[in-house]
C-alpha cells in the first residue's frame, strides 16, 4: 500500500472555495495510485475565537479544558471535508485524535506524541481510500484530550507519515516553500529546492513559521521525507530531508532573524562557583528559555552576566532576579527591548571555515555594531541593535550569494 | 454517594451570565452533599449554525460526519463552563460521549444507548465533585462520533441518572414544568405538581417540547424520578414519576395538541385481506411513521382508507401510493393539509369511563366537527378542522376542569 501524508493549515482550509483546491489535490493523489492521509487545522482564525471564547468565561483558563475546548476547531475541518469528498464519491472519513489514537502525555497545551499504533490506520485504509485526521489533537493515556501546541498539526502529519511508513509528507501552506530568507525583507530571497533536517531546524528555532519544529525533529529522526509546498500554485516546493554531499558544498543555506527578543544584563554578580546556576536555575524552573548567554571576563572577583530571553518573558524574568538578588550579590539588572538576532545558516559550516569572519566583516562593512554572539555547528547568530535588522538581513544575504541559484561555493 | 443528575438546555447554556446561574444550581446541590453531574446542550442556536455549515459544504451532508460535526456544539458547552466551576474553586472536569463511553448503536442522528458502564463515572466522581458532560452525544461500538436526535441531551441525563442510580434527574429549561396544556393557548393552563411516566410520554408524542420521548421512556424503564423545573425561577417544577392512587383520582390531566398533521384518504380499495399491509409496508419501509388509522365500512368489495401522517412526509407518501397504486387498486388519493390533533390524556381513563363522550360532547357543543378518532388506554384524540384548535383546546380544558387545582374528580 502506497501511503501520501497531505497536511493542509488554516489559511487552505479557510473555506470552500479552498477546499475544492485541497479536494483536487487529494484527488490527483488517488489518481498517482496514493492512499491518502489528509491532515487538517482548524480553519483561520479558529483556535483564536475559541481561545478568546474561554478567556472569556475564565479569568485563567483551565489548560485541559482549554485543550478540550480548542479541539472542536480540528473537529470541524474534518467532518466538513469529508462530506465534501463523500459528495466527490470518494471513499473516506473523519478520524480524529482519540480514534486511532495519537496517544500523547497529559502536558496540555503543548503535548508531546508517545505513541501512535499502526494498526487502526492501517485497517481504515483498507476500508477507505482517504482519512481526513484532525491535526493539532491527542488523547492522554487517560483519555483527556491534548493539543500538541501551536503550528502542532504539522507534527501529527510527520508523525503519521513515520507510523505509516509514507512515502512523503506533503506540508501545503500559503507559501511555495522554504526560503533563503523572510522575501518580505529581502526581494532576492531565493526558494530553495531543498534543505536538511538541521537546517530547517534552525530555521524554525529562529521562529520562521513554515514548520513546527517539533515536526522537524520528528522528521529527523524517523527520516521522513517532507515536501513545504504552495495549496495554491504547482511549484514543487521545498524538500526536507537528510543531509547529503550537495548540501554540504554550499557554504550557508539562509539568514534568519528573530524579533521577539530581549536583552538582560545583571551586573556585578559574584564571580564564584555556582553564580551561574543560581541565576539561570529559578528561570529554568520558572519555564522560561534563555537563549543566548555571555558572562564577561571577570574584575575585582565581580562579572556581568548578560543573555537574551522572549519579550513575553521580560516582566517574569526581571522579577525572577529581583527576588533572587541576594543569593547571587548583584547590584543591578538592566534591560534592552531594541534588539533582535539574525543568524546565517548552513550545513555547509561543519567543514569549511570562514562564514564567521565572512558575517562580522559584512556588518562591520554597514556599520552594524554586534551586541552579542553565539555560534552552533551549523549556525552563527549576532545579537544587533533591532533599526539595523533589514540592512543586517540584505547585505548578509547578498554577502553570502544567495540570490544566486546554488548559493555561494565553498570558497 | 448521593448523586443528583442536573440537565440543562440550550437556553440555559446560551451565555456567561445564564451560566452564573447555572454554577449556582450546581453550588446549591454541592452544599446539599450531593455529587453533582452536570449535562449540557450546546449553546442555542449552535447545532443549526453547524448543520447549515454542513449543508453549505455538501448537498447531502454524510449523516456520519455530521454527527461528528455537531458533537462539537456540546464539547464547547461543557468545556467552557467546567472552566468556569474550576474558576470557582469547584473540583470538576468536562467528560465527553465518548470518554465514559455511552456506548450507542451506529443509526447516526438519532442513536439509541446501548451501554453505560457505571464504573469509570463512579472512578470520577470519587476524583471530582462534578462531572460536566456533554448530552446529545455518544459512540458506536466502532469507535464513531454518534448524536441521539433532537432533545437527546434529555435522554443522555436520565441514562446517566439511571446508570449512576441518582436520587433524581433534574431537567432545567425555560418553562416552570408540564401544563395541563398550552399556557399560549390557554390562559387558565396550570402547572402541574406530578405527572406518570405513562402520561408524560403521550405528551411528548403530541410535540410538546419539554421532553424527549425516548428519554422519558428511559425514565419508566429505569425508574427514575424525572423533575422537569425553570432554570430562571426556584418552582419545584413537575415530577415525572410511576402512578399512583392519587393521580388515577384524575380522571384528565391535559389536553395536548399536534398541528403537524396531514390526512390522506385512499378511495376505493379492495376490501380484501393484505390490502391495508399493501398500502402502508412501503410508506413504513420508507421510515415514514403513520398515525391514525380509519378503515369505512366496505361497499361493493371496495372500501376508503383514511390516515394521518406529518406534513413534512405529505410528499413523499403521495409519491410511494402513486407508485403502488396498481397492487392496491385504488382509483383516487386526496389529501387535506388544513387539520389537527387534539388529545385529552390522563391515567384516570383506565379505571373510569366517560372521558370519550365527556370530550365529543365538549367539541359538539362548540360545534367542532370530528374526522377521526383514535384511542389509546389513557388517551383520546379527535383530528379536527385547524381553525377550531384554540377553540377546542380551551373549551376541553375548560370542561374536564383543569383549570382547578386536582383537576375534575372522578364523576
Amino acid at each position: 500500500m502506497r501511503i501520501l501524508v497531505q497536511k493542509y493549515g488554516g489559511t487552505s482550509v479557510a473555506g470552500l472555495d479552498r477546499m475544492k483546491q485541497v479536494e483536487a489535490r487529494v484527488k490527483k493523489g488517488l489518481a498517482e495510485g496514493f492512499k491518502v492521509v489528509v491532515v487538517l487545522s482548524a480553519m483561520s482564525g479558529e483556535t483564536n475565537r475559541l481561545l478568546g471564547l474561554a478567556r472569556q468565561w475564565s479569568a485563567n483558563p483551565d489548560l485541559s479544558e482549554c485543550d478540550a475546548l480548542v479541539t472542536t476547531g480540528e473537529q470541524v475541518s474534518v467532518t466538513l471535508f469529508a462530506m465534501l469528498l463523500k459528495d466527490a464519491g470518494i471513499k473516506c472519513r473523519s478520524v480524529m485524535g482519540f480514534q486511532i489514537p495519537i496517544l500523547t502525555n497529559n502536558n496540555y497545551g503543548r503535548a508531546r506524541i508517545l505513541e501512535i499504533d499502526n494498526a487502526k490506520l492501517l485497517d481504515m485504509l483498507n476500508e477507505f481510500d482517504v482519512l481526513v485526521v484532525a491535526g493539532f489533537q491527542g488523547v492522554s493515556c487517560h483519555g483527556r484530550l491534548t493539543t500538541l501546541g501551536r503550528g502542532g498539526s504539522d507534527t501529527t502529519g510527520v508523525a503519521l507519515a513515520a507510523a505509516l511508513s509514507a512515502d512523503v509528507c506533503e506540508i501545503y501552506t500559503d507559501v511555495k516553500g522554504v526560503y533563503t530568507t523572510d522575501p518580505n525583507m529581502c526581494s532576492t530571497a531565493r526558494k530553495l529546492d531543498r534543505i536538511s533536517y538541521d537546517e530547517m531546524l534552525e530555521f524554525s528555532s529562529m521562529g520562521a513559521k513554515v514548520l513546527q519544529i517539533r515536526s522537524v525533529e520528528f522528521a529527523k529522526k524517523y527520516n521522513v521525507p517532507v515536501r513545504v509546498r504552495s495549496t495554491f500554485c504547482d511549484d514543487p516546493g521545498t524538500l526536507v530531508t537528510q543531509e547529503d554531499e550537495l548540501m554540504e558544498d554550499v557554504l550557508v543555506s539562509g539568514i534568519a532573524y528573530d524579533k521577539d527578543q530581549c536583552r538582560i544584563t545583571v551586573f556585578n554578580v559574584m564571580d564564584c562557583p555556582g553564580v551561574a546556576a543560581a541565576i539561570f536555575s529559578p528561570i529554568s524552573d520558572a519555564g522560561i528559555l534563555v537563549d543566548m548567554i555571555v558572562q564577561n571576563t571577570s574584575r575585582d572577583g565581580r562579572t556581568d552576566m548578560t543573555f537574551t530571553v522572549s519579550r513575553t518573558n521580560l516582566e517574569k524574568t526581571l522579577e525572577i532576579l529581583s527576588r533572587d538578588n541576594k543569593d547571587i550579590g548583584a547590584v543591578e539588572v538592566q534591560h534592552d527591548l531594541n534588539v533582535c538576532k539574525v543568524s546565517v545558516i548552513g550545513v555547509g559550516m561543519r567543514n569549511h571555515s570562514g562564514v564567521a569572519s565572512m558575517m562580522f566583516t559584512c556588518l562591520r562593512n554597514e556599520n552594524i555594531n554586534i551586541l552579542m554572539i553565539s555560534t552552533s555547528e551549523i549556525k552563527i547568530t549576532c545579537l544587533i541593535e533591532e533599526k539595523y535588522l533589514e540592512l543586517a538581513v540584505r547585505a548578509l544575504h547578498d554577502a553570502f550569494g544567495l540570490d544566486r541559484a546554488g548559493g555561494d561555493r565553498v570558497c
